[in-house]
């Protein structure tokens, strides 16, 4: 909760309910950023909020204090640059706000754990309306409501642009984490949640093609599968990721983490398939191509010696063989998944 | 450790190593990040850093998991951005990360704990040279190696400029964290480490002043006084927090959240006073006004019954009445501190 002190010079900025930086405009319902100012911004942020029963000292302080109940706490960051990871003429703060919980959150899943709190450092234009930063935080208390979890601490700081960084931290009850470097020959992969629906929302977006709602709005905020981390840790997952770059891509670190070929079955993509299908045609793009290479979706993906547990559903299997991902077979020679600097 | 999927458009910047962008200049040394790429350049970052023993699973995963030993965990974060947190014509990328660590464990050392673990988000322009990141993360490592820990996890993105988010975890070996709420009427105020410093650097740095070396490298790479967090716990400090903002900024926190009124005695900082005296009259100011305003030096400040542990000494009195702050008894009229959204 420190902020910085002395620092480098800032050109003075008038305040001006009409400026216009970054996407967030202040149209006159309320105060900026700089006109209300830091602690008082924090103090409405923090207001009325309620922390889960493991908070032992929540936001208003140098740093939080939480139980880790099992001895152990997990822990993740992800950072989303506007321009970069959203735009605020897509999504609204609210959206934004959804969305940084819940990558953050898919990760902590991902290990086999549950969510337990969020920490988050929030950079913006001092022109920034306040009722703005508000909705960023709404949209992340709901997200993060909706996992029993609370935001126990931030930083609030100026920045050209929007910059929303979150570290999540999980707690294991107790079952080992499920790592990526634990799949094995013979075994099953099983995917719950949706693939390629970011994707082809994005795509949308992108091409400004209307209607395909559910899509476009799949690309703004993202549905994890919740609980289902859990789920497959309690049923023996051997290795798990989250499909944050693509199915090819994360499924490509568990084959290098755990030295085996993973080999996806088109067959049992289809209901995935059928959902882009009509918004791939009217963006003009493979369906297939959504679904194994659109990321964002955060999906959970695991391995398994035999059976799967309920909410998942088999998409492929594991061999030996030189690490990687093949399609019924073969190399897939489309897209390989975003790239964080291309 | 996750990235994000398909996303907004980008502007296809053509590969150079003379583009300029941000004070990071490609001058031929190496790869930038757009032509490493994300993963290899975390595979350098990571590449033979030795993790603490209380790490489970470090980076490569994704997420970490850390020994939370007295089933507790301490967490904060900062952020610092390019151009108004630090500048990378005063700062070397070293330097960054050493300051990016030392304000997030200060805040961990204010609890009373010790830190355990950070995790960092990083942001940078594509043409970024990937040695100036690995020296960003040789800079943290070197100060997080000095406190026992290490980074055991990270995420990192491209950005118009460079945005360090750092979040810190920590470790209360049994002990009740020490909060900003407790301090009591009679009781003493006690200072660890160095107050004014980084003002007066930031003040010879910003008007080009040559000389006191120490002071302006003091600005670029604070010195937190490192385990006095714990010292003070264990002596039985009452209130506590570091001085990131200001000494009457943070003992406005501790005065709001204790009830109480601090009183700091100007005799007392004459150690800090006479440290920046030349500086501050070569810079045209009040040396007592960087001492008493001045932050980023990361001090630890706390309250005492009686006597205050060794590598601490009294700076002032706690009294009742209406929270707030004095000097000599009077309320001080100059500047109070950094505000963020200035």
């Amino acid at each position: 909760m420190s902020r910085q002190g002395p620092n480098v010079p800032q050109v003075a900025a008038p305040i001006s309910v009409c400026d216009r930086r970054g996407g967030a405009v202040a149209d006159g319902n309320g105060p900026t950023l700089r006109q209300l100012g830091e602690f008082p911004m924090i103090d409405r942020l923090v207001a009325g909020r309620r922390q889960a029963a493991g908070v032992t000292v929540g936001p208003g302080d140098d740093a939080a204090v939480l139980i880790a109940p099992d001895g152990h706490v997990v822990v993740t960051t992800d950072m989303l640059v506007e321009g970069r990871h959203f735009r605020l003429d897509w999504s609204t703060p609210h959206d934004v706000g959804r969305k940084a919980i819940a990558q953050n959150a898919a990760d902590i899943e991902s290990m086999g754990a549950r969510c337990s709190a969020f920490v988050v450092a929030f950079g913006a234009p001092p022109d920034t309306e306040a009722s703005r930063a508000q909705e960023l935080a709404d949209g992340m208390w709901q997200e993060a409501g909706g996992l029993g979890a609370g935001i126990v601490g931030g930083d609030l700081v100026a920045s050209p642009q929007w910059v929303v960084s979150v570290t999540a931290l999980g707690d294991l009850g107790g079952v080992a984490p499920v790592l990526r470097s634990g799949a094995r020959a013979g075994s099953i992969v099983a995917v719950a949640g949706e693939l390629g629906r970011s994707a082809a929302g994005y795509l949308l977006w992108h091409k400004g093609i209307g209607g395909f709602d559910d899509l476009r709005r799949r690309h703004l905020v993202p549905r994890p599968p919740y609980g289902q981390g859990i789920v497959a840790a309690e049923a023996g997952a051997q290795a798990m990721t989250d499909v944050s770059d693509g199915l090819l891509a994360d499924l490509g670190h568990i084959a290098a983490g755990s030295g085996v070929v993973i080999d996806l079955a088109v067959d049992q993509l289809r209901p995935d398939i059928e959902a882009v299908t009509a918004a791939a045609a009217a963006a003009g793009v493979e369906p297939l191509s959504l679904v194994l290479s659109g990321g964002e979706d955060h999906a959970l993906v695991a391995c398994f010696a035999d059976a799967v547990p309920r909410g998942w559903r088999v998409i492929g299997t594991v061999a030996d063989g030189t690490p990687g991902v093949t399609v019924d077979g073969r190399v897939w020679t489309g897209s390989a998944g975003w790239q964080s600097f291309d």
